[in-house]
């Protein structure tokens, strides 16, 4: 029996992840799906990236977990790697699930093309609290595009605005992922196009780990609401020693 | 039920698209497959791009169909980027197939490797009406590389001699498809080496669509021989709303 | 029936493609599996790349072998390019599977990335004979990342230490495969990792053939262990006519 903890994407909560982590528990493992700081219901959307890694940092520590298999989602890869750089005692494995691969001093949007980051600052720059959404038609044919319009909208309908400065607070990090001495491995769903493929998850954001382990499988963006029980059972394949 | 019309390739009729055509038909659309002017038995090969735009442009006006799902493959993506351009309020999504995604000015061979340019250009040189054909050897290990042998005979005994002035004119559009107010979708069979996979056809020419939908499946360029009923269904996933 | 000669890649001997060979013989070929020179139990680990070449070639001569379908994993591709140059007319088709694929005066170190050469420098500087071995961490994420940790390590221990001479000798060949007068196809496993997928095996290596046969399927490098009944499919899907 190994120990798993998802990290949620952004504008996700953990909660959004049961249907993956019913048959990882099913298989015999415990799992857990904290949501990070800054995407609970009641969360102040103008948190930072520390708040977000801490509240995950903290959730090990309190729940006195070990020997964890911290899997972290698109965004969550931010916050998965710093949780390693200053709880890595705890961790035993990495596991990025189309997820992004900091460097030290880098930030999100470092890694997300130019448009992007253009559209998330005209947004964030309307809301009050600089919250950023996803416009629907991004949604349906970007990240939702293995689902039918029924399903991308009854997701849609369960995501909250994201506190933008975790994507422009730039991680602070003792180490550079390829460098820690954690295993690691890398789930990329191959029709994944919330990132443009000519700049993608895999290889570009993978390569950055070092030495690693490749997962593959079809699927878009939010397998965890199209295909939840081939995820869990790719990130068994992950996870294991 | 929407209504779906399927733009061959070159070489090809819309004839030989009824194996694909049938289970679309069966899950309750309205499927049309019209032949391209200059590919159809008794056409004159010297027929050029404006002619083979205008007849599928045409084929949507004579028959009053709207809300169309005009989906194109290889050469085809010529044809329906300039339909959608002159007739865009008749079509609701464009689906490329392993298709051509040209801006304005641009041709076919604008997009293909420089020593398939040398190639046609011999065979057309060869020909009495600038008509082009395909080598067979390339036929069968770049284009049916999925199929047996026998296939790849039976197959290519059905195609005809393609207007090869369609490869070289430019095309005139008012608006690039990144522009064009319609959605999009890009099927990518992930074997298909019909372009070499080092200058092909996802992410190369389907990022050109600016935001679009994914779907692949595995498969060479020429499915609708060796898999139309896999064919089908992803036309489905990429033509639904 | 057709004849299929498997050549392995390094740190293999012929017995470990038995599970390889075992469905295509049953599906009607004649399969042989010889062990290259410098990789049997009591070979001098200084073989050079000449050697290795010579070895095949003659055990083709030797059992009167034609119309050949000769099949090279990894570094195998080195030696059946050699097999092909010198015995071309035994020859029916090359199937390089997530083989190297070289050019006359390129050795298999050329289409390695930096770092690699580096350890395998360090680890045969160690040797008393020029060996090389895999550091057991690489095999396991990068080579056997689709196998659980029980068969990755059952697998490793069939290995030999590989003649590193081979990967340093420049190959001699009177031309390069992609004007060699023989078909060719590449079969590339999608989660191959063994080379970096930035820096891999297809589009990379194959588009060196020229005209080739692409056949894809989901696997890591080592689909002999992981997936033989796959593998032997792919092997008769790019072996055949």
């Amino acid at each position: 029996m190994a120990t798993y903890v998802l990290v949620h994407g952004a504008w996700h909560t953990g909660e959004l992840l049961a249907d993956v982590a019913a048959p990882i528990r099913a298989a015999g493992h415990d799992v857990h799906t904290p949501t990070i700081a800054g995407n609970a219901p009641g969360d102040d959307r103008r948190a930072g990236l520390e708040a977000a890694i801490s509240s995950i940092a903290d959730y090990l520590n309190e729940n006195g977990l070990t020997d964890v298999i911290l899997v972290g989602h698109s965004y969550g890869g931010m916050v998965i790697t710093g949780v390693a750089d200053r709880a890595g005692d705890r961790v035993r494995r990495l596991v990025y699930w189309n997820a992004f691969v900091p460097n030290n001093g880098e930030c999100l949007n470092d890694m997300v093309p130019a448009h992007y980051v253009e559209l998330f600052d005209a947004i964030s720059g309307q809301s009050p609290d600089n919250a950023v959404m996803l416009p629907p038609p991004i949604w349906r044919e970007a990240f939702m595009n293995d689902a039918d319009a029924a399903l991308a909208d009854s997701a849609f309908a369960k995501l909250n605005p994201h506190p933008y400065a975790t994507f422009t607070d730039k991680i602070a990090l003792s180490k550079n992922p390829a460098e820690m001495d954690v295993a690691k491995s890398y789930i990329n769903f191959t029709e994944d196009t919330a990132l443009p493929q000519s700049l993608g998850w895999h290889p570009r954001l993978s390569e950055k780990l070092g030495l690693f382990r490749l997962v593959q499988a079809p699927g878009g963006h939010e397998v965890c609401f199209t295909n939840p029980g081939l995820l869990a059972e790719k990130i068994m394949e992950a996870g294991r020693d």
